[in-house]
């Protein structure tokens, strides 16, 4: 009792593939200050480690030291919780097994826990966003990729090897047919419903069709999710049908994913929410006309309230309060 | 503790639609005497109650009276683990919503706990079959219907509503035309993977294959899943592609559910699982073809090591340790 009373801070670590965001966070969920390097300058994770614990020097003065830390938590790429080893990350510079938490809790003598990018936006959600409170609810993250963190009974779901919860590798399409994935399968829900997937919409519906669009003055290989949102916002009739089709195949998947564990609520994040109705409106319907009788209007589909900037950091530091 | 050692004993019941049956189960899963009502025969739930207690005395005497018992866990269709309700369930006399554990309590004095059947299959071999020891694990049941029931981190996943774990109603064609489900939805994994599914898949592939089979001395609208088995085991071709097939589509299925808890095991139970490896090869075949690269080789595809007709009692039964 008396730890926690002296221990007011945990840290928040959000291991992009480009850069490392490091946030100091109160219990409120107030972040003290910030502390970025660069990922991919240190090919050696142990210099990594090194270079962060140097960079966070300053903020860990300005609230007192490191005795004042509780612990820090990691949100990376392929984290794995069970071992806090970051395992075959495709994005990140280093190959193979990373003993991440390992090696920084030899550096800064706090624990670390580590979990993965869409967990700890869960993480976040369920101790600082829209999911406090709630027991049983997923987390969608729509960026490059489609990711999730489910939350049964008020615990993130890490399954029997530390990397369930990867919703975004369902397969909606099984005909065989589907879209080519990252994954090397095909049909998968992200190559669908993440920004990318919606720029591959954009590009076959200009192919496919012949009405006029604010999109056409784009070059094709171009076009971002964003792009789209933009001519949406003109009443462009193209963009909103492009995000009626993607909104609808998500509120449909969300449906099958009912059938898991019967959430509360469905809560998205990532650049894609930033279409607000556009995307959830169709989400919304879908996920009503598709669900088991038995579920419907029960589930809220939801945005996250946390600040997109903040909300990774947010949410990896919410493992240090475990 | 003096009062867990006082109490050697727990109650299970599987109440079908057609019959109730009340096993007095020991610790390790040894039932002592089994006792059957009719369900259908008391259309007042209070008149059923009343000819349980009745009907179970002479049992309960032989293990020295109710003192001996610490609780009776129950498996109902619609059955809700956080109510004790039984909630419009199709196949069962009684409407609407049923106070199910509250009268049982009220009638024994002892706690009364609970869920559905498939929950219960999972309670079963978590506490006495195949998963012993395991904490995540999916069991699928396989009968008229499709049951499933979820194990994360050592407990059933009952979801915000008491009513999650429903993959049997997981839609695996959204071509929108699928097969049309009980459930008034079209394409659910039930529709094909059923005991009934196979029948219906038996019957269209008769109707739109020429070859022979010996399936087709029989009456195509009374074909069983065990007259495909029985066609299976002479080395019919028809059938074996029959069950082929249908385990093909579960094992993708499976692939697909592994996204959510990565679970160690999937246990298959009930009338399907006769088949042995005429639909087990192909639902491991499936699954391991399908899963993500991450989840190759690492989930056990098992059939329920408990007695058919035992399992469902000892399931419920289970519930009665917690």
């Amino acid at each position: 009792m008396e730890t926690e009373i002296e221990k007011p801070y945990v840290i928040g670590l959000d291991m992009g593939g480009t850069n490392s965001v490091f946030g100091i966070v109160d219990q409120r969920g107030t972040i003290k200050s910030q502390t970025v390097i660069s990922t991919r300058a240190y090919p050696d994770f142990d210099d990594y480690v090194k270079a962060s614990v140097e960079a966070l020097q300053p903020a860990l003065d300005s609230i007192g030291g490191i005795e004042n830390v509780r612990a820090i938590g990691i949100g990376a790429p392929n984290g794995n919780y069970y071992t806090g080893n970051i395992e075959n990350a495709a994005n990140l510079v280093w190959r193979g097994i990373v003993p991440c938490a390992q090696k920084f809790e030899e550096a800064l003598g706090i624990p670390c826990r580590v979990t993965n990018d869409a967990n700890a936006a869960a993480m976040g959600e369920m101790t600082y966003g829209v999911a406090r409170g709630m027991k049983n609810f997923i987390m969608i993250t729509l960026g490059t990729g489609v990711g999730s963190g489910i939350v049964c009974d008020g615990k993130i779901v890490y399954g029997s090897d530390g990397f369930a919860g990867e919703l975004g590798h369902l397969v909606i399409d099984h005909s065989g047919n589907g879209r080519s994935c990252g994954c090397g399968r095909k049909g998968c829900l992200e190559t669908y419903t993440s920004a990318t997937g919606v720029a591959r919409t954009a590009r076959e519906m200009l192919a496919n069709r012949s009405e006029d669009s604010l999109l056409r003055s784009l070059d094709p290989e171009k076009i971002t999710s964003f792009d789209v949102f933009q001519a949406a916002e003109k009443g462009d009739k193209i963009a909103l049908e492009i995000f009626n089709f993607t909104g609808r195949l998500l509120g449909t998947a969300c449906a099958d994913f009912a059938t898991f564990n019967s959430p509360e609520a469905f809560v998205f994040f990532g650049g894609l929410t930033k279409a607000g109705d556009y995307i959830m409106n169709p989400i919304r319907e879908a996920y009503e006309e598709n669900c088991l009788s038995m579920y419907k209007g029960k589930a809220k589909l939801l945005i996250s309230a946390l600040n997109g900037s903040e909300a990774a950091v947010l949410g990896a530091s919410a493992l240090g309060w475990e």
